[in-house]
């Protein structure tokens, strides 16, 4: 298994959302707390309890093309302790190519500081109402 | 605001599900923390945050009729340390006189030990797929 170490929650998410835009199945394990009991709930889907169904269930959603999605995430809402941290965020998925922008995903995700750094211990993801939020507008590449 | 004390997460979450099936609108607050931020999401609804839109949303809900529909709760999964407990558990509803269970809810509570015992900070409640899972049966009334 991985020996990738976040030193902190907010070090682990941005690994956990940058595996999720390039379908990276190791990063997305390496997120993951191998110590504890994980659960993931996949907007719409089944609870998913352990490594195995974890892993599985992010393997059939890579290999499904997830790859081929933006992600924006956005309106984070934090709560932390010395050995846990509660974030609240709204993700946002584009796909190239295409005008309508897909439902966003309200995301609760939990981290905990493990012996190996900080790790998911839980992800719950569900649709939330409305429009997905639109990208920041990109810096610009040309400044004088 | 209540001075109602939690010694664990387990009396916590116990309360909140009481106040849930009662529609109990003090007691569902006594179980929130009034020290963080909160965030609560009921199924399919929007993210709310902050001790006034949380009560507002259950003030809702309770108005609306909540307190008729019996409440099982199931399958419960606790990630737990010194100072926080994540709970993942299926709310099953059931509406007395109605044949059809409602869909099951599949619910993150997450908890933390403040000076004033265990209090929820947040509740992320979706839709989950299946059939809602039956109550368990009524102890028998006449032992012998």
């Amino acid at each position: 298994m991985s020996t990738r170490i976040f030193p902190t929650a907010q070090d682990a998410e941005a690994a956990f959302y940058e595996a999720l835009e390039r379908a990276d199945l190791e990063l997305m394990m390496a997120v993951w707390s191998e110590d504890e009991e994980i659960v993931c709930i996949h907007p719409g889907g089944a609870r998913l309890v352990g490594q195995d169904q974890v892993r599985d269930s992010w393997r059939q959603i890579f290999a499904a093309g997830g790859a081929r999605a933006r992600l924006h995430v956005a309106q984070q809402v934090a709560i932390a302790g010395p050995m846990f941290a509660v974030h609240s965020v709204q993700e946002n998925f584009s796909v190239p190519g295409e005008k309508r922008a897909s439902q966003p995903v309200v995301a609760t995700n939990v981290y905990v500081r493990t012996a190996a750094g900080w790790r998911m211990i839980m992800h719950h993801g569900s649709p939330a109402p409305g429009a997905a939020e639109p990208p920041p507008p990109a810096p610009p590449k040309i400044l004088h």
